[in-house]
């Protein structure tokens, strides 16, 4: 169970009330947060989402628009009397600009904050619940996309069938991870015939700011929803290329070509005041598609 | 003719969407914008204040919700083309971290940016309509206050009056300037029997964050407007002076001791959702006060 709001939908310079990028993937134990533009935290105020429940921060690259509310957010969470831990992932620079602003105003966190420096693709997070996954995107600076994955939940026992097939509790953490039973005389009890399957584990794929660039199709493959900026319509495609963004329809293709369940297009440069143009594109392409759009959450 | 624009006037944490403090001072020919918290540039767009109206910011120290929207406003007039250059006042700290921002986003901004470091007290800006000091404030960390003063314009002339005493126009510069007029005879024509004295010019203290403290009274004594901190209410005094922050009472000693005309108080804590209460204690102090509000202008 896996959902995405979105806190800021908006290219770098904020317009017609729309924020720059931030959002937070919602499990139902906690919130991660995917780029922190400025206002987040004013943001998560409105669409009431309690920053207790984010411990871990996704940066994809340090264009302003994707970062500067970072400094705030830490600062009131510190304010506010945080005590649990804060991790940050995000490129080396980071960490310094964060540093500089602490030290200037002579502010002592009231937690522990734990940087992560984005050096090279992989894992980088696994607790039981998820996985996450940075990998390389084309920008005009070090970019990072995150792969968010579930950690499939054990299968679950049919208390009533267990019973009936006279299996001990001794072999139910082997039925859960899906073994199956053989009994005294040999008889092979099927796990389906006594267990049932948890729910697919679900996945979200968030590109970033990204020029065309089908070699991130190997990367977001299959999942349930993918997050691809459009910050242009199709028109402006030399723009988009020139400052490596993307158009509509290059979001679509990439949807398509990794044969993604749900395509989510932002990223809207602040030359649109009206945003319908964006899905009338892309669905051409891709139909399964929606309007990241600010304070709306998204199931996956 | 000045008038102060309300851009944020709540205290650390934004809350009821009240934005950290920030002002602009508009005079006919710009605007001076004063502190720059989060969300400062999305605040100049709600108000419909251009951002090309504003060359010079005053940052009265570095405390997050004081300049946090800083680096965005700079990196979206730089995003928007600008071409003006843009003077910030600042203490020495603020400069690495702007630089180290900017470097991070491989970003030349698109106009020359000069910044002053703030170091002493004393005039910071002079130019044909406006002086500037910097005054030291006692808060926390570094802090400064600002005092706005208009240049008195010259006198103007009273074309009828000139012309009936025979006065050469060769002498109009002097009278200008108030100089009384002698004619060839030795008669004294008195000036103001020959020109009207412009308005006066118009004054504006900004205190900053700051705990009560009367050595501020010389500094910005008599002013037509002061604007104060009252962050606390006064059953807050204890934690006002240990957090270096002023009560409402606090702020009406001050703007009755220093005989300003016209008090205006903000910053006010996330723990207040109404605001009335500032008012009603204020004013059994000061009467002539009003409750900084976000998007309303002041005429002074």
């Amino acid at each position: 169970m896996l959902a995405l709001t979105i806190l800021g939908n908006n290219s770098a310079i904020p317009a017609f009330d729309r924020f720059p990028t931030s959002q937070v993937l919602q499990s139902p134990e906690e919130g991660y947060l995917i780029d922190c533009g400025e206002g987040t935290q004013m943001q998560l105020s409105r669409y009431k989402i309690r920053r207790s429940r984010i411990n871990h921060i996704f940066i994809s690259h340090l264009h302003g628009d994707h970062y500067f509310g970072l400094i705030g957010l830490i600062t009131s969470m510190s304010l506010m009397g945080r005590t649990q831990d804060l991790h940050i992932y995000a490129s080396p620079p980071l960490l310094p600009i964060l540093q500089l602003q602490l030290e200037a105003a002579n502010t002592i966190l009231s937690f522990k904050f734990y940087f992560h420096p984005l050096t090279a693709p992989g894992l980088i997070l696994d607790n039981s619940k998820i996985q996450v996954s940075a990998f390389s995107v084309k920008h005009r600076i070090e970019c990072w996309g995150f792969l968010f994955k579930e950690n499939r939940n054990p299968r679950k026992i049919d208390p009533v069938r267990v019973k009936s097939f006279e299996i001990p509790s001794s072999f139910y953490e082997k039925l859960q991870k899906g073994e199956d039973y053989v009994t005294k005389k040999g008889t092979i009890i099927p796990n389906d015939e006594v267990t049932i399957a948890a729910p697919l584990p679900k996945t979200y794929g968030y590109c970033a700011d990204t020029i065309y660039d089908e070699s991130l199709i190997d990367k977001i493959i299959g999942v349930d929803l993918l997050y691809h900026e459009t910050t242009y319509l199709q028109d402006n495609e030399k723009k988009a290329a020139a400052r490596f963004h993307s158009t509509t329809m290059q979001a679509g293709a990439i949807a398509k070509k990794a044969g993604v369940k749900r395509l989510l297009i932002g990223h809207f440069s602040a030359r649109y005041e009206i945003l319908d143009p964006f899905l009338e594109e892309v669905i051409t392409v891709f139909p399964n598609t929606e309007l990241a759009l600010d304070g709306v959450t998204y199931r996956i």
